[in-house]
């Protein structure tokens, strides 16, 4: 199943296991022990290429089907992480059927990423060969600006910083980074977050984006508890939205264009799930009622309907990403509703560290449906046509 | 040369005047006698519609010329402002031109008006007639509701805010309100403002609408002495902006695109004066310098570069009502520069007094050029062609 694993290429040389199996602790023993066992067992060879299969775009047409690729070999500041679970945003779907820009293809997406390490290079003491780790929407990055020093790898100074798929990147063997849904993945160490053992791998993939596209903006509205926080948009990132602003003391105001979707709404703790109809009409009953809203709906819409329902004085936040990235925003609209507003780009990697703890703590968990590699593309039409509830979760044994 | 205060029509028995010459004061009665004259001399019949005489719109081409109207009788609670001076703003031409939607004409401009009181309503105690009074963008509202009870007037919860010029108004003759490139204006009482006597009635003009929209949201910035504040555009509301936020202690950044105005502009007080270029490029060296931003750029244009100049967590704020009142922002690209971005909308009559005040103290005056009411014309064709250097004052005695 994991065939950069099954490779029996022998030079061990600077494949530092050292730790592994004196520092892996009861906890992954236990959990995890065949996994363990494996990395155990094989070994990879830090100077090769790393062979891997997944799933990718091979044009717009967005449809994916199996490919076997290679990764980068293991460098000195990287590991290498056996895929276990990827899950399914709608950002792949966007990217990969060009909406964002012309792509390369073929292109691997997927940017909620968990696995069990199964190699480290050399400079590596974050990770050990056993743990479990996720990975996001970034893999690489400067590590040396100001903003990269202090945590936002995803504002690079210099501009380096490489997202996780289809972003131009030197040491791929194939000219840009390869994402999630796939068998392998190579990364550098600090891109990589640990996930604690108290939270199911599959539950932590979506954390990995949808959980800290919404925790970061949520955590910087600094709303207080009891303040009315409106949630547009409930989808992946949106159900997470809601689950972490109730979680974090909010009243929760849910607006979905999916009437379907209330009663589920409604056990995720919010206080009210608005039907949003057509015409927008139903917004009017919820004009300046709340102290912060966030969108997480993934194309162009007409925002000011949902602006106004922020007070005066509150913030907008955006976390969608509208297929030509545009807002218009009427701005005398603006003027008369004295909302700010706000775009909001996932998080950097210890805030992504932290949303991981706090979910596991908190038991706050997406809602999930596990589905196997030949179920993608179906997967897909069903984001598309707002029938997830509310993540897929891809077994990569399945690859 | 005020006509409605050479009717001598006679019925007194509704004209308040009872406190005009007792509660003067001497300041009044030194400062501007022969207008105290005029008015204890003259006399305003309560009941009948006010003789105006202005300049006027006639169609889209913006082109003035005299007109003769009428405005309601002095209500109750209004006051007869005999004009002194009205200036010149750039939302006047964007009005008359019908860039913000049709228009009715004949419609008078002008919504930065000073002059002295010639009547009051029975009900009214905030102004005796012979004081200094200003009108700036608004002229009613519902008086009622929560935000015209807070001092919020232009944000009306009933939505009945009146603005100064060509909004429907049942009590004008003319069925709408009519500004004030005229002689004479009547108005709610609690619209208009006390000019104190520390500051020319023609350099107060200006400060009722370029002096509240500027001064207004750089208060609600809440910068700091030394703070970096950046100001786009530097016309009439641009060049008030710079002075104040000068004035209020921040390390002031002016962006122009018109080189001949550097000299003025550091006059002003501003640290740096930035010639924009056409194609933005001068606005590199600015990337993430700025605590904050205003721009009164008058016209749609391309935001990004000037709002990349703020810092992360910065605010820009956006007071230039562009033709189609509408703003495009990449939504990558504001996620990108963590910028909150708003829009403001003049401000709240306590606010308007505020300004007055604070200026009248602090000797931030606008730079002005007096004009006469046939020299209309062809100030608006400079403001047009940013030769206004920087805000036109009509003579009123010239209508
Ligand atoms: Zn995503
Ligand atoms: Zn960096
Ligand atoms: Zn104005
Ligand atoms: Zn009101």
């Amino acid at each position: 199943m994991n065939d950069h694993l099954s490779r029996k290429k022998q030079s061990r040389r600077e494949f530092i296991q050292k730790t592994a199996l004196a520092g892996a602790g009861a906890s992954v023993l236990m959990s995890n022990p065949a996994s363990l066992f494996a990395n155990n067992s094989n070994s990879t060879n830090m100077e090769q290429n790393i062979k891997s299969k997944g799933y990718a775009a091979f044009d717009v047409s967005g449809k994916l089907r199996p490919w076997a690729f290679e990764r980068r070999a293991v460098g000195d500041n990287d590991i290498l992480i056996d895929v276990k679970y990827a899950s399914i945003c709608h950002s792949d779907i966007h990217q990969m059927k060009g909406h964002w820009g012309p792509q390369q293809y073929p292109q691997v997406p997927g940017h909620e990423i968990v696995g069990i390490v199964a190699a480290v290079g050399k400079n590596v003491t974050k990770f050990k060969v056993g743990d479990r780790a996720g990975v996001g929407c970034m893999v690489d990055s400067c590590m040396e600006c100001n903003s990269c020093k202090h945590g936002e790898e995803q504002f690079c100074d210099k501009g380096e910083t490489v997202f996780t798929y289809g972003f131009p990147e030197k040491s791929s063997p194939t000219g840009i980074s390869q994402g999630g849904y796939s068998s392998s993945l190579v990364v550098r160490d600090h891109f990589a977050v640990h996930i604690p053992e108290n939270i199911s791998l599959q539950e932590a993939a979506p954390l990995l984006c949808a959980g800290i596209t919404t925790y970061s903006p949520l955590m910087k509205a600094n709303f207080k508890i009891g303040d009315k926080v409106g949630v547009a948009g409930i989808g992946g990132l949106g159900h997470m939205a809601v689950k972490l602003a109730v979680s974090k003391g909010a009243e929760v105001y849910a607006f979905t264009t999916t009437a379907d979707k209330v009663d589920d709404i409604k056990s995720f703790g919010a206080k009210e799930v608005i039907v949003v109809n057509n015409d927008l009409s139903s917004l009017q009953a919820y004009a300046k009622t709340l102290d912060y809203m966030i969108s997480t709906i993934p194309y162009e819409f007409n925002a000011a309907p949902y602006i106004i329902c922020v007070k005066p004085g509150g913030t907008f936040t955006f976390v969608g990403m509208p297929v030509r990235s545009e807002i218009t925003i009427n701005n005398l609209m603006l003027a008369f509703a004295r909302v700010n507003f706000n775009a909001s780009l996932i998080g950097g990697i210890p805030e992504t560290q932290e949303v991981v703890h706090y979910c596991a703590d908190n038991q706050v968990h997406p809602q999930i449906e596990i589905i196997s590699a030949d179920q993608i593309n179906e997967a897909w039409e069903k984001v598309i046509n707002k029938e997830a509830r509310y993540r897929y979760v891809i077994d990569a044994a399945t690859f």
